[in-house]
């Protein structure tokens, strides 16, 4: 390992901003240099609680998640934050206002705040989120939090990636929780019943725990459902002692498999598509090939058998 | 081509309900016996109008879509629509209502609206949803739509295969067309603005014109502004004309190009997958690799160098 790369890890386990700022923007891009900077951090990480959030527009994910930052910060636990996709024109719900709820921990250097760059502007995230996530962890963050809108495969193979997955809901989405019978208590850990000050929030809590008793997890982990109000801050301090239960009971290594398989699997998509773009766009055997598709002649799986 | 392949190409060929929803169902579950089907039908594809259309939760995507297949078979159209992530738990806005918006359709033989199932029951998609609109085209419906909710990158990737892509919107979601300057503007063919009985449509009307005029498509296209109110059919007419327009104006090589490079890399990354997982997952060599992972002996991408 050159000197300048073993100086670049020593900085990023200080959890210098600036380097860990460059390296995660350069993991987005892309950049070549970025390559030996994952691999050689690997080995450093896995001792970080990863904690998923997820929601619907408007649920006050990211007020929750300013809010959560806090109560670990007052436990001493340094904090990170990728906060997915929050520019996305579809995420709707509040934008700005949340943004701002967030400054007052920039100044704070044991936590950190990184909204992901997503690819062409537009939100989504892809293998990329995951290495960032390795990063943090392995920069020897506590605690990693990856906030999403949860709408996407890849933002729920995110999820998924989570120790510990927390599901946001509010009040008086009736049609949201019919639809969530279908798939969200599989990847529930916590569910938390933010704005639980309005009405129906007592339905609401109810009917989450009707659900987590009707699907129980593999593992007996019962899936706790807490009342917040998360711009007054109540009702924190249980979300993050239940988090801490079901770091401590939970992630058998059934999860940490799954982990694992899903992380090589991300590696090595990135790994082919980019070779495979650039050789189709540019190569001479490439741009024949595309052509045959446009004309009809060839199918885009034929096409794909004669890749590399 | 076996006989019974031969038949059911052309029964898919005459747009017969049964065999068509059967076969989109087995590439959403990557049943084998799909793949011979979505090479034999490729040929046959190509004529359809393929058109996106994306927005917010609650911009009333579902009522419009309702209502432009109602314009579009006036004209003597045939219809396909894909609606993705209906279901999704965190799609928000209107679920049943706006499906049972588009039941009168279901009887017309030349209509045919099916919800794209998902990996997990979680909203997603991936490359079958590609391959799905391929059938639809060459089953020979006129019209093809993808209806997404338009978060995650898979999603925004589909939409960007789209001929024409119609960016819905509606008065008074400020923050959203403040974050839409990001992105939006790229893969927006048209602008819908639905809902514009509501106040506030023209402030919204005029400052996605002022975005058209800051940002113009490399093509030449001037991208139209339209005002809509689906629930009452007002200015679909136009929405049609315009799309028409763009289908006969645009459409250029270079985008057939990046259509066809887009489905051969999805159709390779579905053939890496569908290998890769089974072989992490079950065999001697995988396992052992995964567990390097898991113990940080070892990198994913370390890893990923390692697989086939």
């Amino acid at each position: 390992m050159a000197d300048s790369q073993q100086a670049l890890v020593a900085a990023i386990r200080r959890r210098e901003l600036r380097p860990l700022a460059r390296l995660l923007r350069d993991i987005d891009d892309n950049v070549p240099g970025a390559d030996a900077m994952i691999r050689a951090l690997w080995p450093h990480g896995g001792h970080a609680h990863i904690v998923g959030i997820t929601g619907p527009p408007g649920a006050g994910k990211s007020t929750l998640v300013s809010g959560l930052i806090s109560a670990w910060r007052a436990r001493g636990k340094t904090v990170a934050v990728l906060a997915v996709d929050p520019s996305s024109p579809f995420s709707g719900g509040a934008l700005l206002g949340d943004r701002v709820r967030m400054m007052h921990h920039a100044t704070d250097p044991d936590v950190f705040i990184r909204s992901v760059a997503t690819r062409g502007a537009l939100g989504g995230l892809g293998p990329s989120t995951l290495e960032q996530v390795g990063v943090l962890d392995a920069a020897g963050f506590d605690i990693v939090i990856v906030e999403t809108v949860g709408v996407g495969q890849d933002e729920v193979d995110i999820i998924r990636a989570a120790h510990s997955t927390v599901v946001v809901c509010v009040p008086g989405l009736g049609d949201a929780i019919q639809a969530m019978k279908a798939g969200v208590m599989e990847i529930a850990d916590l569910f938390v019943v933010n704005k639980s000050d309005r009405p129906g929030a007592q339905t609401t809590v109810a009917e989450l725990v009707r659900l987590g008793r009707m699907a129980p997890k593999a593992d007996g982990w019962r899936v706790p459902v807490l009342r917040v109000v998360a711009t007054t801050a109540t009702g924190l301090e249980a979300v993050v002692d239940e988090l801490q239960r079901h770091r401590t009971a939970g992630d058998g290594s059934d999860r940490s498999r799954a982990r694992a398989i899903h992380a090589i699997s991300q590696a090595k998509r990135r790994q082919h598509e980019s070779a495979l773009l650039p050789w189709l766009e540019s190569s001479a055997d490439g741009q024949a090939l595309v052509h045959r598709v446009v004309t009809r002649e060839m199918s885009p799986r034929d096409a794909a058998d004669r890749c590399q």
